[in-house]
């Protein structure tokens, strides 16, 4: 088994209600200096190598599934 | 600005529905031999330097709210 981490953000310009609550969470906490932005993180095994085919085809289940691409942004890791 | 990654992640020991609902999802699609676990990404703008103190505020403040340390686990990651 191999893992592939895909990384899903919030483009920049969209408003991050999630990460400023966060932020807000984290002054009341004490903790300050600290600008959050939250997003999602997905681990995925995969039967056998990760071959150049298995990056694109997860690449293409990223755009399909895993990100909404008209506000999210996404990047696809190979552990 | 510097940046600090907590990435989040539910306990292996820990049922995931939402990486079973995605797993599910994928192979509907034609995605297959993929399995996929899903967590939480923050991305944290630091002001100044991440210096060591700064990095254990980041720990506790992951340790504290970021993770729910019951189910989940977490690693900080400097950018």
């Amino acid at each position: 088994m191999s893992r592939v981490i895909v990384n899903v953000m919030p483009k920049p310009e969209i408003l991050d209600p999630q990460g400023k609550a966060v932020t807000g969470a984290l002054g009341r906490l004490g903790f300050n200096g600290l600008s959050v932005r939250q997003g999602k993180r997905f681990e995925i095994e995969v039967d056998g190598d990760v071959t150049p085919e298995k990056l694109a085809e997860i690449e293409e289940a990223a755009e399909r599934l895993l990100a909404n691409t008209v506000i999210e942004s996404f990047e696809v890791v190979t552990d």
